[in-house]
């Protein structure tokens, strides 16, 4: 089968055995989404080797309670026995593995393996072009599993790219006041669309003080030190980038982390469920956050598309 | 009146007018503590001119309720009118002045001003030696308002100075298993005294993700990202100290923040009912934790001697 793979910091597409199922579950691959996180791995983040891709629709292949069902992932594969892993919550087993990240293929491929309990079913009436952005929707999701935003709060979101959009989307259903800010206006007008108040970076980085939380979403390792200034007293930055390079973290004086005691909470995977009522309700606007769609076969070059300013989602199908 | 007076970074006793009370609190001061802060105000930190200090006992002068009686006293002092003072909570007040910090004559004189409102009785029986700790013990609690520990969590505090020592000991009163990991083998013995297990820096840095929060207290500038490292992944670092120079955050690396999804909480004033209790309850050692005392007269050498390795808390009486 197809599959698109890294190897150090060698990218292409190549024919390899198709897996077998081994005891976990075996996912026909109808549409895979490329994220930043794949074009950082491409880049040498995380140092994994073998088929990326993380975002995914498919059909499972085999026997069991889902057979021949449209079904999303969970990407985090947890052992199972330890504490983490018992108590429901595999996303931080120590011993996980993460699809297309971490010691498992992933879904730029005809084929992946999950475990069959981190599959979860499409809700019908959904199309297999919003079904995809299950997984990043569930990681804007996660946002409220690690800060409580209340109604009326005042949240920015810096960063109007794919999670930033999604990330936005969600925080405002919360009741909160958002803000997205963002550097390109074509992208800002998503959010506008939806009755979202947008701010340049120019004009968003004088709201000082202002709000009671800060969502980093830019991927930009400068966006560290303006996204502080922007919280009040006791507010809370929430960090959902993961980089190769360092950030700008080193400008930080601690003392106003402690005077003004400001929270920073780190945020990666969400749970599924959330997300896949939101999708089942029609409640974001994932069509315009899908730029281009290519065979996998062409699965280098849509990762240079992918990687080009102004470009949002890109698809690949196997 | 004699104080203890800054002038950008020169310190000196200087004689000068007793304050008028002018609709606030006028108390005369028995004793007062020199705090790491005063030290750091002393080296430009903050950028204060006045009488420093912020930790005192006193007895309330003039009229009132409390007129005649031992108090102590919360140092910041809002405006009254913005949306934290009417809370209930001027800690983070935009407007405040901050006794012997920001805008307000401190406690390292014969007599200090305060509003009313910000004075509390010292219980009966609590000698004025302990009732100075108010303060910094309130600050030790402050945690507790800021990050939620629970029986059995695993806690690690770094630093075994004044501040570390109250830390450790208030949250050790909270059924976690806690940890104080300090440099000297002299003040590790302190809390060994109440039962609390202790580290050295050298095996304590060994004891990688083990611990579910981290307070860092040692006021050394590249303890954060040891604290770090000791954290288990969801776990909190709280951030204690304050510095005049910018902290090692500048090694930090985001993507371990976003992937372990770590929170770092920044922590400051605590709330002094708390603290009263604690010290009603007489369930704190304060009596290993001080060092010295001096006549305020001789403020200056009471701060050379603070600054020493190996002093812990130094008094200065009026």
């Amino acid at each position: 089968m197809k599959a698109l793979r890294v190897d150090k910091n060698n990218l292409s597409v190549r024919e390899i055995d198709k897996p077998e199922a081994g005891g976990e579950a075996l996912v026909r691959v109808l549409l895979s989404g490329i994220c930043n996180t794949d074009l950082e791995i491409a880049r040498g983040y995380a140092g994994f080797k073998g088929t990326i891709g993380h975002e995914f629709v498919g059909v499972m292949d085999g026997d069991g309670p889902l057979s021949g069902q449209r079904v999303v992932g969970e990407i985090n594969a947890g052992c199972g026995e330890c504490e983490l892993c018992q108590s429901g919550d595999p996303r931080h087993c120590a011993q996980r593995t993460v699809l297309g990240i971490l010691g498992r293929d992933g879904a730029h491929a005809e084929f992946l393996r999950l475990p069959v309990k981190n599959l979860f079913k499409v809700p019908a009436g959904v199309p297999d072009e919003h079904a995809v952005f299950t997984e990043p929707l569930a990681a804007a999701c996660g946002i409220l599993e690690r800060v409580d935003i209340h109604n009326g709060d005042r949240v920015a979101v810096m960063g109007d790219g794919k999670l930033g959009l999604l990330c936005v989307q969600v925080l405002a259903l919360s009741g909160a006041h958002v803000v997205l800010i963002g550097k390109h206006p074509e992208k800002l007008r998503i959010a506008e669309r939806r009755g979202i108040e947008t701010a340049t970076v120019k004009s968003g980085a004088k709201r000082k003080r202002e709000f009671d939380v800060v969502v980093e979403a830019s991927g930009s390792s400068s966006a560290f030190t303006v996204a502080l200034e922007l919280l009040r007293p006791k507010g809370v930055l929430v960090l959902k980038s993961t980089f190769a390079e360092a950030s700008d973290m080193g400008q930080v004086n601690q003392s106003r982390l402690v005077v003004d005691e400001i929270s920073i909470v780190g945020s990666r995977c969400g749970r599924f469920e959330p997300a896949l009522d939101l999708l089942k309700k029609g409640a974001l606007d994932f069509d315009s956050l899908i730029s281009e769609e290519y065979p996998l076969s062409r699965g280098v070059h849509a990762m240079e598309r992918a990687a080009k300013k102004g470009i949002l989602k890109v698809f690949l199908r196997p």
